[in-house]
């Protein structure tokens, strides 16, 4: 049996395009002679359409989708993600499904059994449990259909919940010959073998080829890797897609394939998804360039890389804005990564507007030292003017505050918090430094001085990060057994020695920041858990 | 039976605040001869907690704070909101669950049935499903306990799904004397009476005496408006605790009470909805004093009146920032509101300032004529002044944009919606006008002629708002049948007879605006779908 698989980007809400696309691959299928068409979950509404399908009409259009595509599916079975109305009288609307259409006939649905409401999924305020396992025969096979979530309770891999059903054991009792996943599984940093080892327990229950259909691409804040894969009848793994682009393969199972290895590189994985998450957020709204105030700092070098590997250096615009307190490195190797990466810099001094300020200020602040409000106010003077040319030009900014900054609150509203998405959002200091090295590997992109210089906002004179911080691999770590892991304070000092106090004053620093983060930009989330998406904090709360 | 009703306003997180509020209840409750007390909903925690309750040790504490007022429970019955393990080993890990207490014995816990995941609900991503009805007996009466949504689902009052289950025909069976509701139940606007309705519905079923014990107070966006109320062994409406304050009350069954009628004043409600969510934000955090930018016109006007009354007027401090487009009227008219409000207002001029930026950029906007950017400037300089008074004052700015405009995109980033708190943001320009007029039902407290106006931004020279807008009655139409109803435009369309075009153009702005509403500031949320919380759109989408 030969069976393709379409690994595409869809777009949410665009029904039409997407039903296109659709097309377009079946077509390409036959032209292969396959069998069986495989897509990935919901690839007719996009993942995730959130609120959009409360609306009655946008539920229609999605069901009378599989219509537009019943006419092209002679000869072949096509298995499709998409969503359909629960017409049983209880439980939420729409299910969250594959339609299975062969020979131009409609064979029936096969529905999402588990529904992830945790993190970044909130499956169970808009869908219904699907209630039982199928199997579709097809020329002598018995194909078994998952939809993502459905193999990753199995896996064991889920900490949030434990499910009370396990799709994989129900499939089993079916027998299948073949079982397809449908997935519209995003990424996050080394999530591709995890990703795998879920599938391989599911074949150690199953013992038939497993095939994953995974979306790729990005929507907002998420990233889809795509890296759809095979294992085959003896769980080997025979094939894998491209990660972060579309990519559809034929797979055939009377073909013995090599055993295949993969170049684990979780690096280049990153970049790469910071690139289509960039990417993707442009040419989905028809968006062209982008805004960068370039600092001479590490956050922002890194971003100027990635926004030219998206957007092309002839549409990504590095504005340098100084201050008294911007020093002549800082300048100097703002000049150097722009002419690094070919992209012309604009330099607005900013001092005589703060001055301004000052003077227009000071009748009101007598009397008063100069504290953070000096600070924020370069940070904001920087802020209107990067969106002066945002508007003025019809581009985007891209902000570049690190998930570290953001964490601790080291980053001004409505300063540096500017931007239509913040591409660092999610990757810590540290990773930004592992990042910028990884881009240096071959050739010196970012001057090494970058990396190498105490980092600072250089809004007052002489000021690093480490003044008012430990060093980043404390925050970093703090950062992510508080966040990510959910460790409690006690636990992490028990478990790195650091000290009681210290710890404390970091997660308080945490969750003082959470009103400035409740209007930071929305950002491309690369981690298990993001502040950007699929964390829920009060800012008014008395337990930290 | 006597039966006390305690109408909290717990502080989310603040376990050991909370604990001693409930003890004190308790003691009080004593004094009047009470046999039970009933509190809301998770009083121990505060409702809602989000994703605190991911943390092992805050649901330790949570877990021992009932150890904590087991003590108190002498001779009397204690039924408490809270939350507990799930020790089963499948679905989620916590319940929402009644801890019963009784001399001071743990009598055990009653779970909660229906998992609200829908709007601002999210029970589902934490808590596991009750598994059966329970009556606890005392006295010789058995007290039946439902937990908020377990009532809904049989009033018919859940649009967005349909439950399975249905408590209150469950604990019919088990023939309870009494039934307690312990609810976080949040306002919206007229919720009141939708809730004395629901609980109708429950008492046409249990026919017994049914009292409803609800939260109080605000917690970041949500308000909940207290009401607590008892219907007799009649079904009728025989007390009601006040809105929007703490209040607790004694209910005796052997009393023949009155049936009581209440006052209905909407606007009233929502005025008080409105103050208690800026003072609780305020006094929740600490906070004291509060800056606002009055332009003159009766968004800002209305603000200052509900800061006022919320803060006080030594903590509210009005900012006047005219520029070359501010008429005679707005300066005239924000030194009135001022002065009736007896607060002192601060004048900024922002002209000069403003007069610096486009110096600054005319050579890199050269052969660019005027357009939206020169009017975002005046809005962000007014920004950067408003932040730096609130970093130097350690104050909170509130904004006042409101839904209309939040809707329409009629606000700028970073500008206007500067903020820790948008007060009008669940408010639409219309309800705007009507709590106006509201408030000078007695007294001219806002200008006549600031309601009388075309509304203006002032951004340009003769803006109305009516020159990119329909008038505010098709707007907010648009808007509350579009965003709060899910009408298609096409239903729109038909049943208020406005072009098609108009009301596609309208939808495409709230889409549109996406983005903006995505890093504007948290509000109070008071209508029954509002944007800031509860509500999920993608900003990259094409369905619009």
């Amino acid at each position: 049996m030969k069976i393709f698989v379409a690994q595409l980007d869809p777009i949410v809400g665009d029904i039409k395009g997407n039903v296109k696309k659709i097309i377009e691959e079946i077509e390409k299928a036959k032209s292969q002679k396959a069998d069986v068409i495989v897509f990935s979950e919901m690839v007719v509404t996009g993942y995730p359409p959130e609120d959009l399908v409360h609306y009655e009409d946008f539920i229609d259009k999605a069901e009378k989708a599989v219509n537009e595509i019943l006419p092209y599916t002679k000869d072949l079975m096509v298995i499709v993600g998409t969503i359909r109305r629960n017409l049983q009288g209880v439980g939420n609307p729409i299910y969250n499904t594959a339609a299975v259409l062969c020979d131009q006939n409609l064979l029936g649905y096969k529905d999402k059994t588990l529904l992830p409401t945790y993190d970044v999924f909130d499956e169970r305020r808009y869908f219904c449990e699907g209630a039982d396992q199928k199997v579709f025969s097809y020329k002598g096979s018995k194909i078994g259909i998952l939809i993502c979530e459905d193999i990753w309770g199995h896996g064991g891999q889920v900490r949030y919940t434990k499910y009370k059903r396990d799709p994989v054991e129900e499939l089993k009792k079916l027998q299948p010959d073949i079982v397809v996943n449908l997935s519209a599984s995003p990424y996050y940093f080394q999530k591709k073998d995890t990703r795998i080892q879920t599938c391989l327990k599911a074949y150690e229950t199953l013992k038939t080829p497993l095939i994953l259909c995974n979306q790729v691409g990005a929507n907002d804040q998420l990233v889809f890797d795509g890296y759809s894969f095979v294992l085959n009848d003896k769980g080997q793994l025979v094939y894998m897609a491209k990660g972060f682009e579309e990519d559809s393969f034929l797979f055939d199972t009377e073909i013995k394939y090599q055993e295949k290895t993969f170049a684990v590189d979780p690096e280049k994985d990153l970049f790469e998804a910071l690139v289509i998450g960039v990417k993707d957020y442009f040419i989905k709204q028809g968006l062209k360039s982008a805004h960068i105030a370039l600092s001479g700092g590490i956050d922002s070098a890194l971003v100027l890389c990635i926004a030219v590997k998206a957007l092309g250096k002839e549409n990504v615009y590095p504005i340098f804005m100084p201050s008294r307190f911007t020093s002549l490195e800082s300048i100097e190797d703002a000049h150097f990564i722009a002419s690094n990466l070919n992209v012309s810099l604009k330099e607005i001094p900013i001092d005589e507007m703060f001055q301004n300020y000052l003077n227009l200020l000071s009748p009101y602040f007598y009397g008063k030292g100069p504290d953070v409000t000096e600070e924020n106010l370069q940070a904001r003077i920087r802020g209107v003017i990067l969106m002066a040319f945002s508007n003025k030009f019809g581009s985007v900014v891209l902000s570049t505050g690190n998930k570290s900054e953001m964490a601790m609150g080291y980053a001004t509203l409505y300063g540096d918090m500017c931007g239509g998405l913040d591409v660092l959002i999610d990757v810590s200091k540290t990773r930004v430094y592992s990042l910028a090295r990884w881009l240096n590997r071959d050739k010196e992109i970012i001057p090494q001085r970058i990396i190498e210089k105490a980092p600072s906002a250089e809004l007052k004179e002489g000021q690093t990060d480490y003044e008012s911080l430990p060093s980043y691999e404390i925050v970093d770590t703090v950062l992510e057994k508080y966040v990510e892991e959910y460790y409690s304070v006690e636990d992490i000092v028990k478990a790195y020695g650091y000290p009681e106090k210290l710890v404390e004053e970091l997660v308080k620093k945490i969750h003082r920041a959470e009103y400035k983060r409740r209007q930071g930009p929305p950002g491309i989330r690369v981690t298990k858990k993001a502040f950007s998406i699929g964390r829920y904090f009060p800012i008014v709360q008395k337990w930290v």
